[in-house]
């Protein structure tokens, strides 16, 4: 079995270890010639939405993948054809515009926070009515980590964002006073099985993910995540992992978006659960059956952006293990995580504001 | 850094795969041009013992490791003189010769079963004085896997033997009628910090290492194991990880042997702590500190003799996880392992007779 995987950055790199122990092998389509994910499997060099690379790809391998949800729709519908595509298309298409995505989770019977799509300037009176102010602004399509956003506190500046954001359509959301952010990740097999892991409480910093943690004490929220989960991967007809983010507020959770692939949100279930997102994801796109997602402690991640702290500090705490993505610093770059599982929640916050500290002092970024 | 290893085969693989997060690069020396733990990192072709391929590895690394016991003391004495060499060329020494093995563990004040050297077949008589009968007559050097070796239970049979097992050297050991076998494994990093794992009880199938599963109610047993793992791995002021087997007798351990590298009976530590044999050993070479050995709950080892069985059927317990070595089917061969971690004993021991059931239906060796 040969998976082929577009991108081959860091995710491609975590899926790539996660299947050689399943004797799956896995070739990259990326067009950079240090990509990380080099050192376990083959890599094509080229762009993702070159034809002839994904056809290169395709030809290379039995089930093609992707590890980031901006890929050339048409191009992967024209490359199904032929090939098994997992996850399915359809999901690439709802993730990549905001307003379809919200959409699609209203239809399915979810919360969203209030939003309104604005083709142009001409919409944003219209939008602004029903999300109330402060608003944020953002790109329909192609924005990740913060980028192609603008938040705005008075209907006066809405003009000014639209043209800072390209003039291109947006989906405008209101800014809703959540208490924390939540995501949950899961996996779905080709025979519909699912595992679900642990809720996940995410802290951003500038909009990157900084830390994400394991929640035990809110079986309420965490049922209602799974059962989004649930709806949302049956309505997708998906194959892989899958992780949705959302918003608490008070009791309520609003959705906020899903990623049709592996998730940094999940990065800790390399070391605390039995089975991590991504051996989950390539064994699904294999057709293998999924392994357990159960929880093997309290759980947590530490992101490093622009610099891996040097590795002796890293790991100057016996509870953390390392996952360094080989890549060059650069500001602002997501560059490795640390994981944490302890046997309380007061041990791994401990160890977590250690590993914050430790972050800090090294990380760059521009602010 | 970039860490040199003698043997590509699945503790290179395993090793390799490990270093990969730490960012530590791995080099493997192999003659086989199929070495299974090509996959994740470089590999140079050559014999274990040519002096011209020991140096081209010594040269493209900053420590050199070793995967098997049986590399050429000679030459990596030499190598030693201007490559840091970890873990010691004397521990390679001392675990070479089953005599000195067990004069080295009696001179710790540990307990061993009746022994003696015979190094030509006019010491036979002595030596079965000494260990009485039945007796097995091992070679002194080179044995792995049951090989070498041939169980007597009258005297009148101990010259055949001898002659058998080629007229070498030979270590003669009493039989013990023990209750079970069990083995100890930690790692000791360069600050003679350490980490030791739980206690693993062993069954063996014809020589091989059939299955191994945490021990969790046996403290003074497991107290007695963890002493002797800091008493040998001080006195050769060892740096890696590091197995000790051993006879259970009543309350009594014997020891049987040690591996100065990472070990079958340490494969579950893939997924039953918190951090693995491997990344263990690669952190300790690598002068990092070394990860918690902490269970994450009760784990359990099923080897794949052979033929690894098709991964499906393997996977069917979603408590259970694959690690495949890529290696060609052969009969007798070691081509893989599952592990399984579950919350209690009993699940553990569940799903180890299933993985038992489906193992036997696949294996090939011969008998």
């Amino acid at each position: 079995m040969r998976v082929g995987i577009v991108g081959g950055g860091q995710l491609g790199r975590m899926l790539g270890l996660a299947a050689v122990p399943l004797n799956v092998a896995t070739v990259f389509l990326d067009p950079a010639e240090d990509a990380c994910a080099r050192v376990v499997g083959e890599q094509l060099i080229g762009e993702f939405s070159d034809p002839s690379a994904l056809d290169r790809l395709a030809a290379s391998c039995d089930v093609l993948t992707y590890e980031f949800e901006n890929v050339d729709v048409a191009e992967l519908q024209r490359i199904a054809v032929n090939t098994t595509v997992r996850p399915s298309v359809r999901a690439v298409e709802v993730s990549q515009q905001r307003h379809r995505e919200k959409a699609f989770f209203e239809g399915l019977g979810l919360d969203v926070a209030p939003w309104a799509y604005a083709e142009s300037s001409a919409d944003l009176d219209g939008a602004l009515a029903t999300t109330g102010l402060p608003a944020i602004l953002k790109t329909d399509r192609l924005g990740y980590d913060g980028k192609g956003q603008v938040r705005i506190t008075e209907a006066s500046q809405a003009a000014a964002a639209f043209e800072r954001l390209g003039g291109v359509p947006i989906c405008v959301e209101g800014v809703v006073p959540f208490d924390f952010e939540v995501s949950v990740i899961g996996s779905r097999g080709i025979d519909a099985s699912t595992e679900v892991y642990a809720l996940t409480e995410n802290r951003h910093r500038d909009g990157i993910l900084w830390q994400s943690r394991t929640v035990a004490d809110q079986a309420r929220l965490a049922d209602v995540a799974r059962q989004a989960f649930l709806a949302t991967t049956a309505a997708l007809d998906y194959v892989g992992t899958l992780a949705i983010e959302f918003f608490v507020v008070g009791e309520r959770l609003l959705v906020n978006e899903f990623a049709p692939r592996v998730h940094n949100s999940g990065h800790w279930t390399l070391d605390g659960a039995v089975t991590s997102q991504f051996e989950n994801h390539m064994r699904a796109v294999a057709g293998l059956p999924l392994g357990s997602a159960r929880l093997l402690g309290s759980a947590g991640m530490q992101n490093f952006i622009g610099n891996v702290p040097p590795t002796a500090e890293i790991l100057a705490d016996p509870a953390v293990r390392l996952h360094a993505y080989g890549k060059q610093a650069r500001n602002g770059r997501k560059v490795g995580h640390a994981n944490v599982v302890a046997d309380s929640a007061a041990q791994r916050d401990s160890s977590l504001e250690t590993l914050a500290n430790v972050t800090s002092r090294y990380e760059t970024r521009t602010l």
